[in-house]
């Protein structure tokens, strides 16, 4: 027999859709941590302080494809850890071509003319032809690049070393960004937040985009080094940034963002963890568990992913 | 020895990439018609005034999709007439894709909520599982289509007869009209304007459609009701339209629309005809003709498409 706890704000959800699976051996505990729980499902951040209370630990599955609040060095790693992947990619399709289209095809200008009562036939920009660079093609990665595929662009990628993905034309590693980024007209970040991936969009990689190029981060906040991103935007450097994740979150009303030139902000709604995806990622992984069968999208505490 | 007159707005654009492709036994003459001309590549609302100077036209390749102009039954039709196919879909399929995903992530009221400098964590919804409905199902429906499916949505279309899309779940004719809008969270509008097609989007099939349903008409406004749509967008009994088409263009100053709800108006910029969309269409139509070859893309007059 089994014992699951689940810590999530959508708990009354995952218990419903859980239940309905009629997992084998499987018992679902209510609501606070206890010495017969060995199974977690939920957000890491809510499950990181119930770790010392879960004695009989053996797996935890992330219901968000983050697991950064787990990844602190000073806890423990005695138990397996699982995160949500292969459920995110067409939400995050949805986010970063919705914005790019936008760009191209100038819905905010168009809408500001239609307020003012301007008939304005400025012919827009197209997608296609143009050039994606890829700041990690993981699965979401993977999924951004088909779609850009499907709207005729062509694809570059930057990854740590990987070079699986078909529908990424180049792949590009370690030292080469500057060349990397030397011909974009979109840079999209979905790379997890690691040590390797801290910062990697700072001064050096913004100077060498061309100053048509739109950055477009629904990946980690940590990723990007903020000054240097305004000071770009400010200056002309970068034609434009829609950002869905912050160093801090909720973005605090002083941050320079707010009041920084051709800023999209989006508070974090790119792709959403909802029960009806993560549910069966659990109930698939928790029949390999059953089952003595390797687990699906484990996490590597010192990769960070 | 063929003599080809072009008469668009992209005359010096056309001329360089026809003159690029070294057609055989073609020459293009300047500016004006004349006895010699027996090939017309242009814009139909140019053609139209010049069919009387021109008594040796053999084919007419439009650069546009419709051809109205040319379509009044007082004009001659001794001509083969070819119009533009296969070229707006990737257009069309980023206009259409571009409001769709607007909508659903709200991508207005996100940017009104960071002008006001507010964090809004509102959730967006998604187009997968979304039912989009198709009005005509030509060359510009099908990849609207392909791209609903690439989305995860499902499709049902309205058609004269054809059902030769393999990405329509599910066809509709004549008098189902109400029974394919009944259950539609998108209507599009990509049928010709001909005299089967005048004021489809009437109060009947406005009345069918679901109150949470979007309009979006990138075809011909000659397809729409007005007044039944700026009346179902006034009383809610619509969520919203998205217009790039009007019966009259510009849409003038006095015109209901600037003033009813939930419109957003795009002032005829959806596909544009570009030179080096259309050019190969005209380059490979006259290869077929200087074979003898039938040509690609002709219009039935009767028809009108």
């Amino acid at each position: 027999m089994h014992n699951l706890l689940i810590l999530s704000r959508h708990a009354d959800s995952y218990r419903r859709l859980i239940e309905a699976a009629r997992l084998a051996e499987l018992g679902i505990v209510d609501g606070n941590p206890s010495a017969a729980v060995d199974v977690v499902l939920g957000e890491p951040s809510l499950i990181r302080g119930a770790l010392p209370q879960l004695p009989a630990l053996k797996w935890v599955q992330s219901t968000w494809a983050g697991v950064e609040p787990l990844l602190d060095p000073t806890l423990r790693r005695d138990y397996v850890l699982t995160n949500a992947r292969g459920v995110f990619g067409g939400l995050m399709s949805e986010y970063v071509f919705g914005y790019l289209i936008a760009h191209e095809r100038l819905i905010f200008e168009r809408h500001a003319a239609q307020q003012a009562g301007r008939w304005d036939p400025t012919p827009p920009g197209t997608l296609r032809g143009k050039l994606l660079g890829l700041l990690g093609v993981g699965s979401i990665g993977a999924a951004l690049a088909r779609t850009a595929k499907h709207f005729g662009m062509r694809v570059k990628g930057y990854t740590r070393a990987s070079e699986g993905c078909p529908d990424v034309d180049a792949y590009f590693h370690g030292d080469a960004i500057e060349a990397f980024a030397a011909d974009l007209d979109y840079l999209v970040g979905v790379m997890p937040n690691t040590a390797a991936t801290r910062h990697l969009v700072d001064t050096t990689l913004l100077a060498a985009l061309p100053a048509r190029a739109v950055f477009v981060n629904p990946g980690r906040g940590t990723v990007v080094d903020e000054t240097a991103l305004a000071a770009a935007l400010r200056e002309g450097r970068l034609a434009g940034a829609v950002l869905d994740v912050f160093q801090q979150e909720p973005l605090p009303p002083d941050h320079v963002f707010w009041r920084t030139p051709n800023v999209i902000i989006t508070s974090h709604t790119a792709a959403l963890s909802v029960p009806t995806d993560i549910a069966p990622v659990f109930i698939d992984n928790y029949r390999r568990w059953a089952a003595g069968e390797p687990l699906k999208y484990q996490v590597d505490f010192a990769r960070g992913y």
